[in-house]
């Protein structure tokens, strides 16, 4: 008998904990946590398109699969058998890869790209050597460019290491990236079409000064110098060379003087022969198209000039028409929206073909030159009809595909379901393979159609959070400290959410340009740590001021030279609506952000001492004046020439007025937002009497990454625990 | 009606405030507050001793007076008479001075030592160059030497400038201190007695490992570099050299192989012909007492050799008896104590002064040859009949002083009230200026005829916490954790005690070599921070675990290398004693210490998880490997030699036993012990997951001074009041 009940016992209580809703651990929900990925919805892996009628994916992660367009199935390549092909990989899944041709699949392998023609199942390799970066492969040529240290080098299938540049002087550097990656940039070597002539930046730093960072893992702490431009101080100095592979020699564009400026979105012309690049001035507010002769490095002419009174920030090449070497899309914010512009290569502009209050935010490819195209096309000779784009034209908060007419003003939705659609264009452009969410469905994809705009679904993810607690969220609109229009903004409810309770609230803000935290994806585009803060009983609340991206050069401008101040009011706006809730315990309003948004918590916390009660700023930014040149000058101007913005923004000024608790922490690595400003801040609250806290993670740069997030969140939980 | 009732209330109010005892700010008790110099007990200022019968001091800062020991005064100069002698002066007090030959006054102010001859009111001065530092003066051939960047120069009252020595090199220091100011060192210049001759260290730190210093106050954060010896790394080299006025020429010592020792105490014979040095091997474990030629450099003999098996440690230079050049004093532990040994310069032991299981603590001088010398001496020739010191022989918690008989074995204690004495010996001996306190007395100052020990009472000092609520003070012993003997501890209750309440402790901890924190002193030796945590409602505690001072070499050695385990195991000796009153709540005991006391907070919070609810550990030594040569190898030896003792004391490696909360916190720009360590324990905790609190003072060194001491205990303060 006693037995007896014990099991029922047992029984009736796992039963109960079967039906009652699990809550999160912070391995669940932190990006580095033991478990976090376990929630990533499930997706066919490493889809693309291998022709125009058959794409690929991965079955179980070991297994590549293609399929037609009708649906038939088989299988191209195991990882047993890729192994087999190399002794160069460990791996547990099939690598990252790419197809040629619609025959050729490129694995990327340590120190190897090996390329596999299935139908033969011929292999063949480059190699290149251990340290090697930033690798980039002219398929067509054979030719893989990859830099070590400061220098440049390519590779081919037979050889391991040709020389594109030998300099000695470690500051300067070819075949990176340059200008911190801003304006769309994001690589340093550009291959001609035909991989006879490589571009490449080469950046000399010598100029600039350098920024200490201190490894305390050595035996003795060491000092790592980076270069680090600050806003105001001597900048890099940027060529661009090209290296002619037929006879080694390596011309440099003239660019001219000054020296002093920013190239960037560098393209080359279909038939080899000419570079063209979107030059700046260091003020930001001009800039040049400019067309170069590859083999001379002269310039042959400037197509076309762009100013802005703010600024001008060109972030996206030129794409040439695949009909016609003569014609480009140029994407432009000028209209107040970015929009696509088409131009020939004379500079005259023939239409812009997109308009309206909304933007284009990539492109997606063309329909390609084939007999279902009309042929009766105004723009005589063209050969493509549709430029296919991803936009904000129903929402900001959503993604859509179209097909734009480039020779008619007229538009088509290829995408139905609310949400944001990143479609991938097969290369004819009649299909796409859709993969979308919502704040309902968290992934499916769909083969569209694209003439008809008929939809087949191809896949359908399960909920990963089923069985687990998630509280309300709400997606908001609140009217913009300006009233000039509605902000959106994203508040999420605890699980066991009671009206009549008073809850705290927490408002995580990044608030800085090229940023948007809201969106009609899945989880809104929220972090999973918000839910588990609202399991917590938090009430997580989130606004994207006016100076965020997707919504128009006039909503993003208006920070210009005093970065927080509109975004501050806006913020105070969500504040304001946050704590006119019965529910909302507005004696505990907490605020965390990291980077423009520690930033903007500690304006928040100095500028509003009163509002808030608990504070945390991550890589805080502290004074613009020791932020580096391209992204800082773009948004503040120079110090000398904005002492005032400048001088009102630095958040150290306000230190005396801080009244919260407010937690700053930082990497001490950080290369981004160096260490110095947060250091000031803490300087100034000690001289100013003023009480902080304060971490660091020693090894951390501007992110702290990996299991160590997982200590990182803790501790901003914990913070909010003990004192909001 | 209503009128008189409001004045009768207020009087009331008014009479009940002056009644209530006075709490304190932590202006009031940090030193560094704006406040915190008002509570230091008066005393009669810049006391000193003029000639064998005239003493002086400041009368309210600003008017020197002399004093004969029959009770004259009269006034020598006013703070105005002064600043007619030079406009170099803006202070609001007469500065820090110095009488010679009973006559001549000498003043230091800012690049300029004036003298002042009181009889016939001339005066001269010695001036030098902005940027001098390490100033020291020969009166009597009226040369001073100083230190300009790594350089050594002199001044006379002719001359501002002339070189000593021109290196260019700037790692190598002439005129500095050495050794890191181990074994007593705490100048690097040595005039000999009649100032035609200065010995000087020369510190060669080239092989020495740089750390990096970063300033984040300048535009762009700067790297500063200083030399930092780590344990078992390569040290500094130093040599000594001697420097002839008359012909300009510098000699260095011939102290031969291996360069890497230590030469410590170094000392002039009184006919300038031989300079003497305590030679200490890098090993620490064995001294040899030199004896060099002065002007050829050759060393002439060894006097004797002292060896230990932890290690001998040097720290004061020999002292000759005035009335004979061939017989010095020199001070040892060798019989387990620190002992006055009389040694001729043959190096041949003439007798040991003191003995028994006390310390000597400082000599204070001599009975001076006079007709009141019995000349009936055993030691032949010899007219001192006594030599004065400091010493616990009453206890280790009080100094008194002591005539030792020079020729045979008599001490006889000069002072009679329990306390701490700091007297100043008169010129012949047969006076002196006692200056003492003891937990009941602030703080008297007593003349004394030394011959009779005849008292007589000069000045003394008002409670200055007259009118504050001070909790009641306990001195107590604990047996050791060896139970070789009882250790002193201290307690402070809150002012409102309540036998029957249950209180949360705090133990104050330093722990470490060199240092007693608790004597019979006022206050007990207590920083006044303590009482202002009792008023708040805290029970403070602290013990003198075995490692620290005055009590003998087996009570400091037992420490030798593996730092920090017998101190702990007495720490919680004192923890078990305190948590056995029915009056603490053992569930809330906090630990705090600084530096060593820092280590000894972080290897208690991680040895004894369970005992500790809060802890903060400011400047704390993580790894001893990171710690600098000569402390670090003195009590661990080196790394090599001794891995298991610097891997068991690497407090990182118990970073993962950590469940109290702990604030660490360390001064950006520490030399000493250098930010590297606590950043190891943050990463270590970082990595294993383990809670920590963190601040960083980015401008200061070791400790926190001036105001911003005021921000650190209040942020100590709020810790515990926030955790504990």
């Amino acid at each position: 008998m006693k037995y007896l009940l014990s099991f029922l016992f047992i029984t009736f209580f796992s039963l109960s904990l079967l039906a009652q809703k699990k809550s999160f651990t912070l391995d669940d929900v932190v990006n580095g946590g033991t478990n976090y990925r376990s929630f990533y919805p499930e997706t066919l892996a490493s889809l693309q398109w291998i022709n125009d009628d058959t794409f690929s994916y991965l079955q179980d992660d070991t297994t590549l699969v293609c399929q037609s367009i009708t649906g038939s199935k088989k299988k191209v390549l195991t990882l047993g058998e890729l192994k087999e092909l190399t002794s160069n990989y460990k791996g547990q899944k099939i690598p990252s890869h790419q197809w040629h041709n619609g025959d050729v699949l490129e694995f990327r392998l340590p120190q190897e790209r090996l390329f596999y023609k299935v139908k033969d199942k011929t292999s063949w390799r480059i190699t290149y050597p251990e340290g090697a970066a930033n690798t980039d492969l002219n398929y067509a040529a054979g030719r893989l460019a990859y830099t070590m240290d400061n220098n440049l080098y390519y590779a081919t299938s037979q050889e391991e290491k040709i020389a594109v540049s030998e300099n000695e002087n470690p500051h300067i550097i070819n075949g990176q990236t340059v200008h911190r990656n801003e304006f769309g940039i994001h690589k340093g070597t550009f291959w001609s079409p035909n991989g006879d002539f490589l571009a490449f930046y080469s950046k000399d730093e010598t100029m600039v000064e350098d920024y200490p960072l201190v490894d305390i893992l050595a035996r003795q702490a060491k000092v790592r110098m980076i270069k680090y431009p600050m806003a105001g101080m001597s900048s890099e100095e940027v060529k661009v060379g090209i290296y002619n592979v037929a006879n080694g020699n390596t011309t440099y564009l003239d660019t001219g003087e000054p020296k002093d400026r920013y190239f960037t979105n560098i393209a080359w012309s279909p038939d080899n022969r000419f570079l063209y690049i979107a030059e700046l001035n260091r003020g930001q507010d001009t800039m040049m198209f400019n067309c170069y002769n590859a083999n001379s490095g002269q310039r042959i002419k400037t197509l076309f000039t762009e100013t802005d009174e703010e600024y001008v920030e060109p972030q996206n090449p030129m794409v040439f028409l695949p009909s016609d070497p003569e014609k480009f899309i140029w994407q432009s914010r000028r209209s107040g929206y970015n929009h696509l512009y088409l131009y020939n290569t004379n500079g005259e502009l023939i239409r812009q073909l997109s308009k309206g209050k909304w933007e284009v935010t990539s492109i997606l490819g063309f329909d390609k030159a084939d007999n279902r195209g009309s042929g009766k096309t105004k723009l005589k000779g063209l050969k493509e009809k549709h430029i296919y784009i991803s936009a904000t034209k129903k929402s900001h908060l959503e993604r859509h595909a179209y097909a734009v007419s480039i020779d008619k003003e007229e538009m088509r939705c290829m995408t139905d379901n609310e949400g944001v659609h990143r479609p991938q264009l097969s290369p004819n452009g009649h299909y796409m393979l859709d993969t979308w969410s919502n704040t309902e469905t968290p992934l499916k994809i769909d083969l569209i159609k694209t003439k008809e705009a008929m939809t087949q679904n191809l896949f359908t993810a399960g909920n990963p959070y089923d069985g687990y607690e998630l509280g309300e969220m709400k997606l908001l609109e609140i009217p913009s400290a300006d009233t000039s229009l509605l902000l959106t903004a994203r508040m999420i409810l605890p699980p066991d959410f009671d009206r009549k309770k008073k809850y705290p609230a927490i408002i995580y803000v990044y608030g800085g340009p090229h940023s948007q935290m809201i969106n009609q994806g899945w989880l809104g585009g929220v972090r999973m740590w918000q839910h588990y803060m609202a399991q917590k009983g938090f009430v997580m609340f989130t606004l994207d001021n006016r100076g965020t991206s997707y919504r128009g050069a006039d909503f993003e401008q208006v920070i210009h030279r005093e970065l927080g101040k509109h975004e501050m009011e806006d913020q105070m706006k969500g504040y304001e609506y946050l704590t006119a809730h019965a529910f909302i315990d507005s004696t505990r309003i907490g605020v965390f952000g990291w980077s423009f948004g520690g930033f903007m918590t500690t304006s928040l916390m100095t500028h509003y001492p009163e509002a808030f009660k608990v504070g945390v700023a991550g890589g805080p930014v502290i004074d613009w004046s020791n932020y580096e040149v391209m992204y800082g000058e773009r948004y503040m101007d120079s110090p000398a020439d904005n002492p005032k913005g400048y001088s009102n923004t630095t958040v150290s000024h306000y230190a005396k007025d801080l009244k919260g608790r407010l937690l700053m922490i930082h990497g001490a690595q950080d290369p981004v937002v160096v260490w110095q400003h947060s250091q000031k801040f803490v300087r100034q609250c000690v001289k100013d009497g003023v009480p902080l806290d304060y971490f660091v993670y020693p090894t951390h740069e501007h992110n702290v990454r990996g299991q160590d997030r997982v200590h990182l969140m803790r501790k901003i939980t914990q913070y909010f625990e003990d004192f909001l």
